[in-house]
Protein backbone atom coordinates (compact mmCIF):
# COMPACT_ATOMS: atom_id res chain seq x y z
CA UNK A 1 0.00 0.00 0.00
CA UNK A 2 1.18 3.76 -0.79
CA UNK A 3 1.18 6.09 2.26
CA UNK A 4 -1.44 8.68 0.83
CA UNK A 5 -0.78 10.68 3.94
CA UNK A 6 0.62 14.41 3.62
CA UNK A 7 2.29 16.98 5.68
CA UNK A 8 -1.01 18.17 7.24
CA UNK A 9 0.19 21.33 8.87
CA UNK A 10 1.32 22.52 5.49
CA UNK A 11 -1.89 20.96 3.82
CA UNK A 12 -3.95 23.24 6.66
CA UNK A 13 -1.93 25.86 5.95
CA UNK A 14 -2.48 25.98 2.49
CA UNK A 15 -6.14 25.22 2.10
CA UNK A 16 -6.58 28.51 5.00
CA UNK A 17 -4.70 30.70 2.51
CA UNK A 18 -6.45 29.15 -0.63
CA UNK A 19 -10.22 29.89 1.22
CA UNK A 20 -8.86 33.45 1.93
CA UNK A 21 -7.75 34.49 -1.34
CA UNK A 22 -10.53 33.09 -3.07
CA UNK A 23 -13.19 35.02 -0.49
CA UNK A 24 -10.55 38.11 -1.18
CA UNK A 25 -10.86 37.78 -4.82
CA UNK A 26 -14.59 37.41 -5.26
CA UNK A 27 -15.33 40.23 -2.90
CA UNK A 28 -16.95 38.38 -0.08
CA UNK A 29 -16.13 38.16 3.91
CA UNK A 30 -18.64 35.76 5.00
CA UNK A 31 -18.46 31.64 4.06
CA UNK A 32 -21.64 29.31 4.19
CA UNK A 33 -21.49 25.83 4.42
CA UNK A 34 -23.93 22.63 4.75
CA UNK A 35 -22.93 20.77 8.04
CA UNK A 36 -24.41 16.85 7.47
CA UNK A 37 -22.49 15.90 10.44
CA UNK A 38 -20.07 13.86 8.33
CA UNK A 39 -16.61 14.34 7.92
CA UNK A 40 -16.18 16.12 4.92
CA UNK A 41 -17.68 19.19 5.98
CA UNK A 42 -17.05 19.21 9.31
CA UNK A 43 -13.25 19.30 7.98
CA UNK A 44 -14.31 22.46 5.76
CA UNK A 45 -16.06 24.32 8.38
CA UNK A 46 -12.95 23.96 10.43
CA UNK A 47 -10.61 25.43 8.22
CA UNK A 48 -12.90 27.84 7.36
CA UNK A 49 -13.08 28.99 10.83
CA UNK A 50 -8.93 28.88 10.77
CA UNK A 51 -9.42 30.88 7.48
CA UNK A 52 -11.90 33.69 8.13
CA UNK A 53 -12.34 33.80 12.31
CA UNK A 54 -15.32 32.00 13.58
CA UNK A 55 -17.58 35.11 13.16
CA UNK A 56 -17.76 34.75 9.02
CA UNK A 57 -18.70 31.34 8.97
CA UNK A 58 -22.62 30.20 8.38
CA UNK A 59 -23.65 26.39 9.09
CA UNK A 60 -26.45 25.44 7.85
CA UNK A 61 -27.95 22.04 9.19
CA UNK A 62 -30.55 20.11 6.52
CA UNK A 63 -32.01 17.20 7.81
CA UNK A 64 -34.85 14.85 6.02
CA UNK A 65 -37.12 12.42 8.10
CA UNK A 66 -34.24 9.39 7.33
CA UNK A 67 -31.58 11.52 8.56
CA UNK A 68 -30.08 9.33 11.16
CA UNK A 69 -30.23 10.87 14.89
CA UNK A 70 -25.95 10.70 14.81
CA UNK A 71 -26.08 12.69 11.86
CA UNK A 72 -27.45 16.24 13.72
CA UNK A 73 -26.10 15.58 17.12
CA UNK A 74 -22.67 15.78 14.91
CA UNK A 75 -23.03 18.39 12.86
CA UNK A 76 -24.43 20.12 16.00
CA UNK A 77 -21.27 19.36 17.73
CA UNK A 78 -19.29 20.72 15.12
CA UNK A 79 -20.90 24.55 14.95
CA UNK A 80 -21.17 24.36 19.09
CA UNK A 81 -17.37 23.60 18.96
CA UNK A 82 -16.73 25.95 16.63
CA UNK A 83 -19.18 28.26 18.05
CA UNK A 84 -20.55 29.61 14.76
CA UNK A 85 -23.38 30.79 13.92
CA UNK A 86 -25.84 28.27 12.33
CA UNK A 87 -29.42 27.64 11.28
CA UNK A 88 -31.43 24.16 11.41
CA UNK A 89 -33.85 23.82 8.49
CA UNK A 90 -36.18 20.54 7.95
CA UNK A 91 -36.22 19.81 4.54
CA UNK A 92 -38.91 17.09 5.08
CA UNK A 93 -42.16 18.99 4.08
CA UNK A 94 -40.48 20.47 0.68
CA UNK A 95 -38.89 17.64 -0.68
CA UNK A 96 -42.05 15.18 0.59
CA UNK A 97 -44.30 17.41 -1.11
CA UNK A 98 -42.83 16.67 -4.23
CA UNK A 99 -42.28 12.53 -3.46
CA UNK A 100 -45.63 12.21 -2.79
CA UNK A 101 -47.71 13.86 -5.68
CA UNK A 102 -45.16 12.15 -7.65
CA UNK A 103 -45.51 9.03 -6.16
CA UNK A 104 -41.53 8.81 -6.45
CA UNK A 105 -40.14 5.67 -4.14
CA UNK A 106 -37.03 5.07 -6.37
CA UNK A 107 -33.46 5.58 -3.60
CA UNK A 108 -31.41 7.42 -6.08
CA UNK A 109 -34.10 9.81 -7.19
CA UNK A 110 -34.80 10.19 -3.95
CA UNK A 111 -31.20 10.98 -2.91
CA UNK A 112 -29.68 12.91 -5.71
CA UNK A 113 -34.04 15.02 -5.29
CA UNK A 114 -32.52 15.79 -1.24
CA UNK A 115 -29.29 17.08 -2.40
CA UNK A 116 -30.66 19.27 -5.08
CA UNK A 117 -33.13 20.66 -2.26
CA UNK A 118 -30.20 21.35 -0.04
CA UNK A 119 -28.31 22.60 -2.95
CA UNK A 120 -31.40 25.57 -3.43
CA UNK A 121 -31.33 26.23 0.24
CA UNK A 122 -27.54 26.47 1.18
CA UNK A 123 -27.58 29.05 -2.15
CA UNK A 124 -30.38 30.80 -0.98
CA UNK A 125 -29.21 31.76 2.69
CA UNK A 126 -25.70 32.50 1.22
CA UNK A 127 -27.58 35.40 -0.52
CA UNK A 128 -29.15 36.11 2.53
CA UNK A 129 -25.93 35.53 4.77
CA UNK A 130 -23.70 37.28 1.66
CA UNK A 131 -21.74 34.63 1.75
CA UNK A 132 -19.70 32.32 -0.54
CA UNK A 133 -20.43 28.60 -0.97
CA UNK A 134 -18.21 26.36 0.41
CA UNK A 135 -18.23 23.14 -1.46
CA UNK A 136 -17.53 19.76 1.19
CA UNK A 137 -16.72 17.29 -2.27
CA UNK A 138 -13.30 15.35 -1.77
CA UNK A 139 -11.31 14.29 -4.75
CA UNK A 140 -12.33 10.49 -4.12
CA UNK A 141 -15.91 11.14 -4.14
CA UNK A 142 -15.84 13.54 -7.60
CA UNK A 143 -13.33 11.36 -8.84
CA UNK A 144 -15.64 8.59 -8.64
CA UNK A 145 -18.50 10.56 -9.29
CA UNK A 146 -20.17 9.48 -5.98
CA UNK A 147 -22.18 12.91 -5.81
CA UNK A 148 -25.07 14.98 -7.00
CA UNK A 149 -24.33 16.93 -10.22
CA UNK A 150 -25.65 20.24 -9.81
CA UNK A 151 -27.03 18.90 -5.89
CA UNK A 152 -23.67 18.02 -3.37
CA UNK A 153 -21.56 19.02 -6.10
CA UNK A 154 -22.46 22.75 -6.49
CA UNK A 155 -20.46 25.17 -4.79
CA UNK A 156 -18.55 28.48 -5.07
CA UNK A 157 -15.14 27.29 -4.46
CA UNK A 158 -13.75 23.49 -3.51
CA UNK A 159 -11.11 23.68 -0.36
CA UNK A 160 -10.91 19.59 -0.07
CA UNK A 161 -11.69 18.69 -3.39
CA UNK A 162 -8.13 17.93 -4.07
CA UNK A 163 -7.94 15.45 -1.21
CA UNK A 164 -8.86 11.37 -1.21
CA UNK A 165 -11.17 10.63 1.36
CA UNK A 166 -7.73 8.86 3.63
CA UNK A 167 -6.18 12.68 3.45
CA UNK A 168 -9.22 14.04 4.73
CA UNK A 169 -9.41 11.52 7.42
CA UNK A 170 -5.89 12.46 8.57
CA UNK A 171 -6.41 16.21 8.20
CA UNK A 172 -9.40 15.71 10.22
CA UNK A 173 -7.92 14.31 12.98
CA UNK A 174 -4.75 16.97 12.93
CA UNK A 175 -7.17 19.60 12.74
CA UNK A 176 -9.40 18.21 15.91
CA UNK A 177 -12.57 17.20 14.47
CA UNK A 178 -14.77 15.28 16.90
CA UNK A 179 -14.06 11.60 17.72
CA UNK A 180 -17.81 10.59 16.89
CA UNK A 181 -17.03 11.85 13.55
CA UNK A 182 -13.74 11.14 12.76
CA UNK A 183 -14.85 7.33 13.66
CA UNK A 184 -17.94 6.91 12.06
CA UNK A 185 -18.50 5.08 8.55
CA UNK A 186 -18.93 7.63 5.87
CA UNK A 187 -22.21 7.85 4.57
CA UNK A 188 -24.53 9.59 2.25
CA UNK A 189 -27.39 9.12 5.32
CA UNK A 190 -29.87 8.43 2.72
CA UNK A 191 -31.46 5.52 4.68
CA UNK A 192 -30.23 4.03 8.04
CA UNK A 193 -27.65 1.99 8.02
CA UNK A 194 -26.50 3.13 4.91
CA UNK A 195 -22.69 2.83 4.00
CA UNK A 196 -20.74 4.36 0.73
CA UNK A 197 -18.48 1.64 1.01
CA UNK A 198 -21.15 -0.74 0.92
CA UNK A 199 -22.69 0.93 -2.03
CA UNK A 200 -19.92 1.76 -3.96
CA UNK A 201 -18.38 -2.14 -3.14
CA UNK A 202 -14.79 -0.95 -2.48
CA UNK A 203 -13.43 0.28 0.35
CA UNK A 204 -12.10 3.57 0.55
CA UNK A 205 -8.65 2.48 1.78
CA UNK A 206 -8.38 0.51 -2.05
CA UNK A 207 -10.57 3.03 -3.69
CA UNK A 208 -7.77 5.57 -3.12
CA UNK A 209 -5.00 3.74 -4.14
CA UNK A 210 -5.91 2.50 -7.21
CA UNK A 211 -7.06 6.09 -8.29
CA UNK A 212 -4.15 7.32 -6.81
CA UNK A 213 -2.30 4.65 -8.52
CA UNK A 214 -3.80 5.52 -12.03
CA UNK A 215 -4.10 9.56 -12.15
CA UNK A 216 -0.90 10.32 -10.11
CA UNK A 217 1.27 7.49 -11.10
CA UNK A 218 -0.22 7.07 -14.32
CA UNK A 219 -0.05 3.57 -14.07
CA UNK A 220 -2.36 0.97 -16.47
CA UNK A 221 -5.31 -0.83 -15.15
CA UNK A 222 -3.12 -4.24 -15.67
CA UNK A 223 0.10 -2.35 -13.99
CA UNK A 224 -2.40 -1.79 -11.02
CA UNK A 225 -3.89 -5.29 -10.66
CA UNK A 226 -0.80 -6.75 -11.13
CA UNK A 227 -0.07 -4.94 -7.94
CA UNK A 228 -2.14 -7.30 -6.13
CA UNK A 229 -5.59 -5.57 -6.26
CA UNK A 230 -8.50 -7.45 -7.22
CA UNK A 231 -9.42 -7.41 -10.97
CA UNK A 232 -13.42 -6.37 -9.56
CA UNK A 233 -12.46 -3.26 -7.44
CA UNK A 234 -10.06 -1.99 -10.03
CA UNK A 235 -12.48 -1.87 -12.51
CA UNK A 236 -15.29 -0.76 -9.87
CA UNK A 237 -13.33 2.21 -9.40
CA UNK A 238 -12.16 3.35 -12.93
CA UNK A 239 -15.65 2.11 -14.47
CA UNK A 240 -17.27 4.87 -12.30
CA UNK A 241 -14.64 7.62 -13.14
CA UNK A 242 -14.60 7.05 -16.53
CA UNK A 243 -18.78 6.81 -16.35
CA UNK A 244 -18.93 10.26 -14.81
CA UNK A 245 -16.41 12.54 -16.61
CA UNK A 246 -19.38 14.77 -17.66
CA UNK A 247 -19.66 16.00 -14.12
CA UNK A 248 -16.62 17.36 -13.65
CA UNK A 249 -16.52 19.53 -17.24
CA UNK A 250 -18.56 21.84 -18.32
CA UNK A 251 -21.55 20.88 -20.30
CA UNK A 252 -20.59 20.75 -24.05
CA UNK A 253 -21.86 24.05 -26.07
CA UNK A 254 -22.50 24.12 -29.68
CA UNK A 255 -19.90 25.85 -31.03
CA UNK A 256 -20.59 28.38 -33.73
CA UNK A 257 -19.11 31.48 -32.74
CA UNK A 258 -15.62 32.31 -32.85
CA UNK A 259 -15.48 32.79 -28.88
CA UNK A 260 -17.36 30.25 -27.26
CA UNK A 261 -17.90 29.98 -23.58
CA UNK A 262 -16.59 26.47 -22.13
CA UNK A 263 -14.10 26.36 -25.57
CA UNK A 264 -12.16 29.46 -25.64
CA UNK A 265 -13.81 31.98 -23.53
CA UNK A 266 -12.88 30.05 -20.43
CA UNK A 267 -10.34 32.43 -17.54
CA UNK A 268 -10.40 31.97 -14.22
CA UNK A 269 -12.91 34.05 -12.23
CA UNK A 270 -10.97 37.05 -11.58
CA UNK A 271 -8.67 37.72 -14.64
CA UNK A 272 -11.87 40.78 -15.23
CA UNK A 273 -10.77 42.06 -11.78
CA UNK B 1 -24.90 48.05 -36.59
CA UNK B 2 -23.11 44.91 -37.31
CA UNK B 3 -25.69 42.40 -38.63
CA UNK B 4 -25.62 39.60 -36.42
CA UNK B 5 -27.39 37.22 -38.72
CA UNK B 6 -26.30 33.72 -39.83
CA UNK B 7 -27.24 31.49 -42.39
CA UNK B 8 -29.69 29.64 -40.54
CA UNK B 9 -30.26 26.36 -42.57
CA UNK B 10 -26.27 25.91 -41.87
CA UNK B 11 -26.77 26.46 -38.42
CA UNK B 12 -29.96 24.67 -37.61
CA UNK B 13 -28.09 21.40 -39.39
CA UNK B 14 -25.33 22.12 -37.09
CA UNK B 15 -27.14 22.06 -33.79
CA UNK B 16 -28.95 19.30 -34.56
CA UNK B 17 -25.78 17.46 -36.24
CA UNK B 18 -23.85 18.56 -32.02
CA UNK B 19 -27.72 16.95 -30.60
CA UNK B 20 -27.73 13.69 -32.22
CA UNK B 21 -23.68 13.03 -31.96
CA UNK B 22 -24.03 14.80 -28.13
CA UNK B 23 -26.45 12.02 -27.17
CA UNK B 24 -24.79 8.93 -29.11
CA UNK B 25 -21.37 9.63 -27.33
CA UNK B 26 -23.07 9.87 -24.16
CA UNK B 27 -25.58 6.62 -24.83
CA UNK B 28 -28.62 8.65 -24.58
CA UNK B 29 -31.50 8.09 -26.87
CA UNK B 30 -34.30 10.55 -25.34
CA UNK B 31 -33.58 14.27 -24.15
CA UNK B 32 -35.72 16.35 -21.70
CA UNK B 33 -36.63 20.15 -21.91
CA UNK B 34 -37.85 22.13 -19.50
CA UNK B 35 -40.42 24.16 -21.30
CA UNK B 36 -41.11 27.96 -20.33
CA UNK B 37 -43.16 28.96 -23.11
CA UNK B 38 -40.26 31.48 -23.94
CA UNK B 39 -38.78 31.41 -27.26
CA UNK B 40 -35.24 29.92 -26.01
CA UNK B 41 -37.00 26.75 -25.10
CA UNK B 42 -39.12 26.15 -27.69
CA UNK B 43 -36.52 26.99 -30.08
CA UNK B 44 -34.24 23.95 -28.30
CA UNK B 45 -37.37 21.37 -28.31
CA UNK B 46 -38.19 22.09 -32.17
CA UNK B 47 -34.79 21.46 -33.08
CA UNK B 48 -34.46 18.56 -30.72
CA UNK B 49 -37.55 16.79 -32.36
CA UNK B 50 -35.83 17.41 -35.66
CA UNK B 51 -32.33 15.53 -33.97
CA UNK B 52 -34.32 12.80 -32.50
CA UNK B 53 -38.09 12.47 -33.39
CA UNK B 54 -40.47 13.73 -31.90
CA UNK B 55 -41.07 10.02 -29.48
CA UNK B 56 -37.73 10.98 -28.20
CA UNK B 57 -38.20 14.49 -26.80
CA UNK B 58 -40.10 15.33 -23.49
CA UNK B 59 -41.13 18.49 -22.46
CA UNK B 60 -41.75 19.64 -18.64
CA UNK B 61 -43.75 22.85 -17.92
CA UNK B 62 -43.28 23.98 -14.10
CA UNK B 63 -45.57 26.78 -13.82
CA UNK B 64 -45.66 28.77 -10.30
CA UNK B 65 -48.79 30.78 -9.21
CA UNK B 66 -46.82 33.92 -10.75
CA UNK B 67 -46.47 32.49 -14.11
CA UNK B 68 -48.41 34.59 -16.43
CA UNK B 69 -50.96 32.92 -18.42
CA UNK B 70 -49.25 32.90 -21.47
CA UNK B 71 -46.45 31.66 -20.37
CA UNK B 72 -48.50 27.91 -19.86
CA UNK B 73 -50.66 28.58 -22.87
CA UNK B 74 -47.69 29.16 -25.17
CA UNK B 75 -45.36 26.14 -23.31
CA UNK B 76 -48.22 24.32 -24.59
CA UNK B 77 -48.82 25.13 -27.97
CA UNK B 78 -45.36 24.49 -28.29
CA UNK B 79 -45.52 20.34 -27.00
CA UNK B 80 -48.54 20.10 -28.91
CA UNK B 81 -47.38 21.69 -32.26
CA UNK B 82 -44.61 19.39 -31.79
CA UNK B 83 -46.31 16.63 -30.99
CA UNK B 84 -44.14 15.55 -27.92
CA UNK B 85 -44.90 13.87 -24.67
CA UNK B 86 -45.33 16.58 -21.88
CA UNK B 87 -45.90 16.99 -18.26
CA UNK B 88 -47.68 19.91 -16.18
CA UNK B 89 -45.91 19.79 -12.97
CA UNK B 90 -46.78 23.27 -10.33
CA UNK B 91 -44.33 24.21 -8.10
CA UNK B 92 -46.10 26.24 -6.62
CA UNK B 93 -46.72 24.07 -3.19
CA UNK B 94 -43.22 23.45 -2.98
CA UNK B 95 -42.05 26.49 -3.31
CA UNK B 96 -43.91 28.15 -1.06
CA UNK B 97 -43.62 25.78 1.51
CA UNK B 98 -39.91 27.22 1.80
CA UNK B 99 -41.18 30.81 1.19
CA UNK B 100 -43.77 31.02 3.82
CA UNK B 101 -41.38 29.38 6.59
CA UNK B 102 -38.79 31.50 5.59
CA UNK B 103 -40.93 34.74 5.02
CA UNK B 104 -38.82 35.12 2.19
CA UNK B 105 -40.05 38.60 0.16
CA UNK B 106 -36.59 39.41 -2.08
CA UNK B 107 -37.28 38.62 -5.42
CA UNK B 108 -34.04 37.84 -6.38
CA UNK B 109 -34.07 34.99 -3.96
CA UNK B 110 -37.23 33.95 -5.15
CA UNK B 111 -36.33 33.93 -8.91
CA UNK B 112 -33.58 31.87 -7.69
CA UNK B 113 -34.50 29.35 -5.96
CA UNK B 114 -37.71 29.02 -7.98
CA UNK B 115 -35.26 28.40 -11.22
CA UNK B 116 -33.41 25.56 -8.79
CA UNK B 117 -36.42 23.60 -7.67
CA UNK B 118 -37.30 23.41 -11.56
CA UNK B 119 -33.98 22.51 -12.18
CA UNK B 120 -34.00 19.62 -9.37
CA UNK B 121 -37.61 18.15 -10.77
CA UNK B 122 -36.24 18.80 -14.54
CA UNK B 123 -33.10 16.11 -13.78
CA UNK B 124 -35.37 14.11 -11.40
CA UNK B 125 -37.57 13.70 -14.49
CA UNK B 126 -34.26 13.40 -16.88
CA UNK B 127 -33.81 10.35 -14.60
CA UNK B 128 -37.46 9.07 -14.98
CA UNK B 129 -37.34 8.85 -18.35
CA UNK B 130 -33.68 8.27 -18.97
CA UNK B 131 -32.95 11.42 -20.70
CA UNK B 132 -29.85 13.53 -21.29
CA UNK B 133 -31.44 17.48 -20.32
CA UNK B 134 -30.97 19.46 -22.93
CA UNK B 135 -30.42 23.56 -21.76
CA UNK B 136 -31.96 26.17 -22.86
CA UNK B 137 -29.54 29.42 -22.30
CA UNK B 138 -28.35 31.28 -24.97
CA UNK B 139 -25.30 33.10 -25.19
CA UNK B 140 -26.38 36.70 -24.43
CA UNK B 141 -27.69 35.81 -21.07
CA UNK B 142 -24.75 33.19 -20.28
CA UNK B 143 -22.98 36.05 -21.09
CA UNK B 144 -24.63 38.64 -18.82
CA UNK B 145 -24.56 35.96 -16.30
CA UNK B 146 -28.42 36.95 -16.22
CA UNK B 147 -29.48 33.13 -15.35
CA UNK B 148 -29.26 31.06 -12.26
CA UNK B 149 -26.26 29.19 -11.49
CA UNK B 150 -27.11 25.66 -10.74
CA UNK B 151 -30.69 26.48 -11.84
CA UNK B 152 -31.72 27.26 -15.21
CA UNK B 153 -27.97 27.20 -15.92
CA UNK B 154 -27.93 23.44 -15.39
CA UNK B 155 -28.02 21.41 -18.20
CA UNK B 156 -26.18 18.67 -19.82
CA UNK B 157 -25.31 20.14 -23.18
CA UNK B 158 -26.02 23.68 -24.65
CA UNK B 159 -27.23 23.53 -28.16
CA UNK B 160 -28.05 27.00 -28.91
CA UNK B 161 -25.02 28.15 -25.85
CA UNK B 162 -23.80 30.17 -28.49
CA UNK B 163 -26.40 32.13 -30.29
CA UNK B 164 -27.20 35.51 -29.24
CA UNK B 165 -30.43 36.22 -28.30
CA UNK B 166 -30.97 38.32 -31.75
CA UNK B 167 -29.79 35.04 -33.56
CA UNK B 168 -32.09 32.80 -31.47
CA UNK B 169 -35.00 35.29 -32.64
CA UNK B 170 -33.34 35.19 -36.39
CA UNK B 171 -33.68 30.74 -35.97
CA UNK B 172 -36.61 30.71 -34.43
CA UNK B 173 -38.35 32.52 -36.88
CA UNK B 174 -36.50 30.63 -40.17
CA UNK B 175 -37.39 27.26 -37.67
CA UNK B 176 -41.45 28.05 -37.46
CA UNK B 177 -41.67 28.77 -33.83
CA UNK B 178 -45.58 30.11 -33.15
CA UNK B 179 -45.68 33.79 -33.91
CA UNK B 180 -46.89 33.99 -30.56
CA UNK B 181 -43.90 33.24 -28.91
CA UNK B 182 -41.21 35.07 -31.44
CA UNK B 183 -43.88 38.60 -30.78
CA UNK B 184 -43.81 38.43 -27.08
CA UNK B 185 -40.93 40.41 -24.76
CA UNK B 186 -38.34 38.39 -23.03
CA UNK B 187 -39.04 37.69 -19.78
CA UNK B 188 -37.98 35.52 -16.93
CA UNK B 189 -41.68 35.41 -15.85
CA UNK B 190 -41.13 36.37 -12.12
CA UNK B 191 -43.76 38.62 -11.88
CA UNK B 192 -46.88 39.95 -14.13
CA UNK B 193 -45.08 42.44 -16.84
CA UNK B 194 -41.75 41.96 -15.97
CA UNK B 195 -39.60 42.31 -19.11
CA UNK B 196 -35.53 41.27 -19.18
CA UNK B 197 -34.83 44.48 -20.73
CA UNK B 198 -36.32 46.74 -17.93
CA UNK B 199 -34.72 44.50 -15.43
CA UNK B 200 -31.21 44.49 -17.50
CA UNK B 201 -31.33 48.07 -18.43
CA UNK B 202 -30.15 47.58 -22.27
CA UNK B 203 -32.21 46.49 -25.11
CA UNK B 204 -30.99 42.97 -26.74
CA UNK B 205 -30.56 44.56 -29.57
CA UNK B 206 -27.46 47.02 -28.19
CA UNK B 207 -26.37 44.24 -25.77
CA UNK B 208 -25.60 41.75 -28.54
CA UNK B 209 -23.76 44.43 -30.68
CA UNK B 210 -21.41 45.35 -27.12
CA UNK B 211 -21.13 41.75 -26.65
CA UNK B 212 -20.31 40.71 -30.14
CA UNK B 213 -17.86 43.81 -30.27
CA UNK B 214 -15.81 42.88 -27.31
CA UNK B 215 -15.56 39.10 -27.45
CA UNK B 216 -15.71 38.49 -31.02
CA UNK B 217 -14.12 41.63 -32.75
CA UNK B 218 -12.06 42.15 -29.40
CA UNK B 219 -13.01 46.11 -29.53
CA UNK B 220 -12.01 47.80 -26.14
CA UNK B 221 -14.52 49.65 -24.43
CA UNK B 222 -13.46 53.07 -25.24
CA UNK B 223 -13.48 51.75 -29.01
CA UNK B 224 -16.90 50.19 -28.43
CA UNK B 225 -18.43 53.48 -27.52
CA UNK B 226 -16.45 55.75 -29.97
CA UNK B 227 -18.98 53.75 -32.50
CA UNK B 228 -21.87 55.37 -30.73
CA UNK B 229 -22.88 53.12 -28.21
CA UNK B 230 -23.94 54.97 -24.81
CA UNK B 231 -21.49 54.48 -21.94
CA UNK B 232 -23.94 53.60 -19.87
CA UNK B 233 -24.99 50.44 -21.92
CA UNK B 234 -21.31 49.27 -22.36
CA UNK B 235 -20.94 49.81 -18.71
CA UNK B 236 -23.75 48.16 -18.10
CA UNK B 237 -23.18 45.27 -20.10
CA UNK B 238 -18.92 44.29 -19.90
CA UNK B 239 -19.46 44.66 -15.87
CA UNK B 240 -22.31 41.95 -15.81
CA UNK B 241 -20.06 39.49 -17.87
CA UNK B 242 -16.87 40.97 -15.95
CA UNK B 243 -18.81 40.01 -12.32
CA UNK B 244 -20.42 37.01 -13.58
CA UNK B 245 -17.21 35.17 -15.33
CA UNK B 246 -17.76 32.33 -11.92
CA UNK B 247 -20.75 31.47 -13.63
CA UNK B 248 -18.54 30.23 -16.50
CA UNK B 249 -16.39 28.21 -15.32
CA UNK B 250 -15.60 25.31 -12.74
CA UNK B 251 -15.54 26.18 -9.50
CA UNK B 252 -11.77 26.83 -7.64
CA UNK B 253 -10.35 23.52 -6.33
CA UNK B 254 -7.50 24.01 -3.98
CA UNK B 255 -4.85 21.91 -5.65
CA UNK B 256 -2.47 20.01 -3.63
CA UNK B 257 -1.82 16.73 -5.82
CA UNK B 258 0.06 15.89 -9.44
CA UNK B 259 -3.54 16.20 -10.97
CA UNK B 260 -6.40 17.92 -9.91
CA UNK B 261 -9.93 18.27 -11.40
CA UNK B 262 -10.44 21.69 -12.89
CA UNK B 263 -6.72 22.06 -12.81
CA UNK B 264 -4.95 19.38 -15.11
CA UNK B 265 -7.64 16.57 -14.94
CA UNK B 266 -9.98 18.18 -17.25
CA UNK B 267 -11.03 16.09 -20.47
CA UNK B 268 -13.91 16.39 -22.95
CA UNK B 269 -16.56 14.08 -21.47
CA UNK B 270 -16.13 11.20 -23.91
CA UNK B 271 -12.46 10.60 -24.05
CA UNK B 272 -12.51 7.71 -21.75
CA UNK B 273 -15.40 5.77 -23.72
Amino acid sequence: MIDLSLNYELTKKFIVKFIQEELKSNNFEHALIGISGGIDSALVAYLAVEALGKENVFGVLLPYKLSSKESIEDGLKVVKDLGIEHEVIEITDIADCYFEREKIQDKFRIGNFLARIRMSIIFDKAREFDSIVLGTSNKSEILLGYTTWYGDMAAGIYPIGDLYKTQVFGLSKYIGVPESILNKKPSADLWPGQTDEDEIGTPYSEIDQILYLYLEERKTKDEIMEMGFKKEHVENVLNRMFSTQFKRTLPPVCKISLRTFGHDFLYPHDVFK
